[in-house]
This record gives C-alpha cells, sequence and structure tokens, in this order.
C-alpha cells in the first residue's frame, strides 16, 4: 500500500509515528511544510522537516517535541556573547549541525529535496520526506502593535509572540510562484490513500496545499483527514490564533469546511464532536489524544481504514 | 608608545601577551596572518587571528595553546554521524560560534577587518588587531605522496598530515594580487618599534610579509625580531618542516638571514646561539623560553628596549 501524508512538526510527526507503526509494510510519502523555514545566523532552519525526522528517526526531545533529545546550547550562549541574536529561538548544538550541512548543501547547489534526502540517510525514518517545494515560500503574519501594522515571519510570531498579539493575517509568500518538489505530485498520483494528520489546518495543511498543483493532485485522490480541533479548542499548539486570523472557527465542524468536500472524503472527529456534519464528508468519531504509541498507532490506523472504505465505494 | 607586531598563532599570541604586560601603556597593533584561514563546513575561519583574540582575550585553551578553553565537541560529533568532515580539525562549539558570526558578517559584505573589530568587541584583547588583508590569501603546500605530486591547504600539511609528509614548496597563492587591510601601512608608519614575534618565519611572518607594500613599509621602521630557532630546533611548533621546505636551515642565524638585514636591525637569539652573526643586524642574546608569564614579558621587553635602542642610533 502506498500512503501519502502531509505533514507540519509536532502534532503531524507523532502521527506519522503512529502510521509508520499501523502500516509497518506500507510506502509512507511524508509531504512536508518549509513555509515554517527561516534564515537564521546565516544558516537555513527547516523546523518542520527537521521535527518529523527528528521524531521518526528517533533523535527527538520527547518532552518537548522539537528539537534533539540530550541537546546543550553552547553555541547559542556564545552567539549571545557575541551579541548576536536572534536569542528567542531555540537552536541546540546537535541541531546546529543538521542546519550547517544544509546549508553548506544548499550553498553548494543542492535543492531542498536532494538534501533532506542526504540528511534522512543518517535518521532512517523509515518514511520519505520530500519539502513540499524547493522554491522559497515563507509564512508571514501580519500584527499589529506599539509599532504599527506590519508583517513578521511566522517563526516570530509563533515562537517570540508565542501567537499573543492577533494576527490580522496570514500569508504564505511566494506560495503561489512556488513549484511542488520533485516526488510529490508523482507520490500523491501513486498514492492508494491520502492523509491529513492533526497538524495546524492553516500554517501547516494549508501552507502545503497553497503549493500550485499539490491541492488539485490531492483532491483527485481519497483523502481522510484527522482533526486537529477537539471541542473548541486545538489538540496542541496555537492553531486558533490561525484560524481565528482568517475568520475560521475554532471546531472539527469548521475546520472540515475549511477544506471542503473537494479535498476531504472522510474526517475524524473526537468523540465528543460526533455531531459534526458536512455534506460529502464522512465523519467518524475517535478518541484523537495520541497519548501514547498504541493510541496513535489506533487514530492512524483508523483514518486509513476509512480512506480504505471510501475508496472502495468511490 | 606605539608598537606594531606581526603575528602568526600560538606562539605569537603567547609573545604578545607578554608584550602587553611588558607596556601596557603602549598602544598596539597587531598584523595577523590570514594565509592559514579556511573555510570549512560552510563556515570561515581564522585560525591565527582567533588564537591572537582568544588569548589576549582570556578565552584560550591555556595548555593547547589554541581553541576555546571548556570547550566541548558536539557540532563536531554531529556533523561526523552526516558523514560531513573533515574531521581532523578540532572546531568546537564554542568556537564555532565565532566562526559562525563571522561567516554570517562576511555574507552581509563586511571586510574581514571590520569582522575582526566586531568579534574583538567582545573579547577586548587589549591592543588593535587587524588581518594582514582583507582579499584571499592561502598558504598551499606541495608534497608527493601514493597520489602524486599535488597542492594541498596548509591546514591540511600541518593538522591532518602534522608536516610529516615533506613539503617540496610553500606558496601564498593569491598574495601578489592582495593589499594590506585598511589600517596596515598607517599603523607601520606611526609605529615608534616594530616587533616580530617568535613566529612562524615562513608561512606566519612569511606570508604576512609576502602581501605587497607590508614589507617596505616595515623595512622603513626600526625592526626587532625574537628568534624562533634556538640551536637547531623550533622553539615550539614545527618551523623547520616550513624552513626546510624553502631551502632554509634550521638555525638563529639561517632565519635572521633569512629576514636580511633591509628588514631586521635588531635579533634576539638564545643564549646558546651568541654566536650568530649576521651583517647589520645587531644581535643579542637572552632566554627565548616564553615558560610564563615574567619571561614572556621580561622577553618582550628585551625586544622593544633593543628597537629603541637601534632606534636612537639611525
Amino acid at each position: 500500500m502506498k500512503i501519502v501524508a502531509l505533514a507540519g512538526g509536532i502534532g503531524g510527526a507523532r502521527f506519522l509515528r503512529g502510521l509508520r507503526s499501523a502500516h509497518p509494510a506500507a510506502e509512507i510519502t511524508v509531504i512536508g511544510n518549509t513555509g515554517d523555514d527561516i534564515s537564521l545566523f546565516g544558516l537555513r532552519v527547516c523546523p518542520d522537516l527537521d521535527t518529523v525526522m527528528y521524531t521518526l528517526g528517533g533523535g527527538i526531545n520527547e518532552d518537548q517535541g522539537w528539537g534533539r533529545a540530550d541537546e546543550t546550547f553552547t553555541v547559542k550562549e556564545e552567539l549571545g556573547a557575541y551579541g548576536v541574536g536572534p536569542n528567542w529561538f531555540g537552536l541546540g548544538d546537535r541541531d546546529f549541525a543538521t542546519h550547517i550541512v544544509r546549508t553548506q548543501m544548499l550553498a553548494a547547489g543542492y535543492e531542498l529535496s536532494a538534501v533532506t534526502e542526504a540528511l534522512c540517510d543518517r535518521w532512517k525514518p523509515g518514511v520519505r520526506l520530500i519539502p513540499m517545494t524547493n522554491d522559497q515560500v515563507e509564512t508571514h503574519v501580519v500584527i499589529e502593535d506599539e509599532q504599527g501594522r506590519r508583517a513578521i515571519h511566522f517563526q516570530e510570531w509563533w515562537v517570540r509572540l508565542r501567537a499573543s498579539v492577533p494576527a490580522l493575517s496570514i500569508a504564505a509568500v511566494g506560495a503561489e510562484d512556488s513549484a511542488p518538489a520533485p516526488g510529490v505530485l508523482e507520490a500523491i498520483e501513486a498514492a492508494d490513500v491520502v492523509v491529513l494528520p492533526p497538524s495546524n489546518p492553516v500554517v501547516s495543511i494549508g501552507t502545503i496545499l497553497s503549493v500550485p498543483g499539490i491541492r488539485d493532485a490531492i483532491a483527485a485522490k481519497t483523502v481522510v483527514g484527522v482533526s486537529p480541533i477537539i471541542g473548541t479548542a486545538p489538540v496542541r499548539g496555537m492553531a486558533d490564533a490561525c484560524l481565528t486570523a482568517i475568520g475560521v472557527e475554532t471546531s472539527a465542524q469548521a475546520v472540515a469546511e475549511l477544506y471542503g468536500p473537494d479535498l476531504l472524503d472522510g474526517w475524524l472527529v473526537a468523540e465528543t464532536d460526533a455531531n459534526v456534519h458536512v455534506k460529502d464528508i464522512e465523519v467518524r468519531s475517535r478518541p484523537l489524544l495520541m497519548s501514547d504509541p498504541d493510541a496513535t498507532a489506533a487514530l492512524a490506523h483508523a483514518a486509513v481504514d476509512l480512506a480504505l472504505e471510501l475508496k472502495e465505494t468511490q
């Protein structure tokens, strides 16, 4: 079986670990969000790709969900001693090595997809991880504070401001001129089913879908999504701040409508959201909390099962 | 008093610490060798400038004479885990931060002299440290081994091969098209005396002197050098391998002749080398071992005293 999954960072990566465990024989291709990517200290940092790679490769800091296990922060402290920032982005020493390798390969002319493949040679995540695009797409957030109305990088809003300042709008800058990375469309076309993990529907899944060609290719397949919202709150993270910014209610119902029946065939919601109803989307309720590996694998299994079931009837 | 000193790495840096201690009120300008500079992992590394900066700034690893005190090697280990080398050049985590800042500033368009000044803002070495040039000059070494005759970067010969393969020739590639960094010629012209520490006469002092304009400017001043050779052996390091490569005997006499009386006015040699004699160079014997801060300061004081004495008579 061939499965394609789109993925953001922490939530997506944990779901993918469950998916790999639920379907160890499947060929899983993960299309990763690169809208969060940022250049720091002259180095190219791809937080979502790395979170997926570290999580599936056994190198993740399990407690915080991002960054490396057994991490130290000597380089960051030294950069601070030089007065060089930003200091709000937590790059550890182990993590720095990843960004040094990536930056060096990009400078040598390799595309991000080739760089990601090279990094995965070490981590062996058990899935094929492809960035959504090799072009630069950067998620920017328009805020208004004492400095006036201005656009800032997503990471500045998300990490430095902890999304505490309302986003007036969110844009994937560069998306409309970007192209899917080599292998993305081919993987989707070859897929038996496509799964949308409970990643952020705006700045993770939404950004991936904004790369021209990807949404149409996915819409042509059987697609099951897992709601990132339980009741009126995100399962984890601050997806509500992103949904509010684009005028969408924070509910499993509203996110299903945001994706729409042209994209989504099935939708897994929490048992407390069993009343969600969207025309032409098959909604099933399941325990959504990825509280341990078994629960996560069961959730992933349910998503694939529903997709296979819906595929039969299409 | 204004003093200019040329300097390579470890030996030069230790001498400079003595010079600063011997003449705390003097304005000391250090012209640093950049022929050893190398790009590693996409980062620009300036070993000699950093050794001077760390040594005078109190950040040096005293035991090894280069690199940072309390150093860790997490980034290097991680790069190795990615299969990315070289692994023979010991960049520590604290040291990496210096190279990251330097590389980022160079990429932003700052000249190496401005970058060095910015790095010294943190270290406050108590001297003005200027690279010999802002242009790229790289010392290459021609060797012959089982792979045939070929030129390799100085660091590969010096650090990886430990100078164990004879150097057939040594060249400062790019030197003839280079220009002194801003401030270099001005500092020399304004200097009361110029001091040559016991740095490597070929790949440190020799490389600095190969930048067009520097040798002539220095030759016009009162210059005292400290022999890097005692008897037939370097005080420290592998200067003998470099001298042999350019056909010069390893002796205090031969190095004085290499510099020549057009450049050198005075020459400090070890007490066991009191028989050294070069026409038009005033040779004095002194304890040359920089075994502790007091001995080093006394040596530096003797060099400056001789220069002031010779300047009187010129």
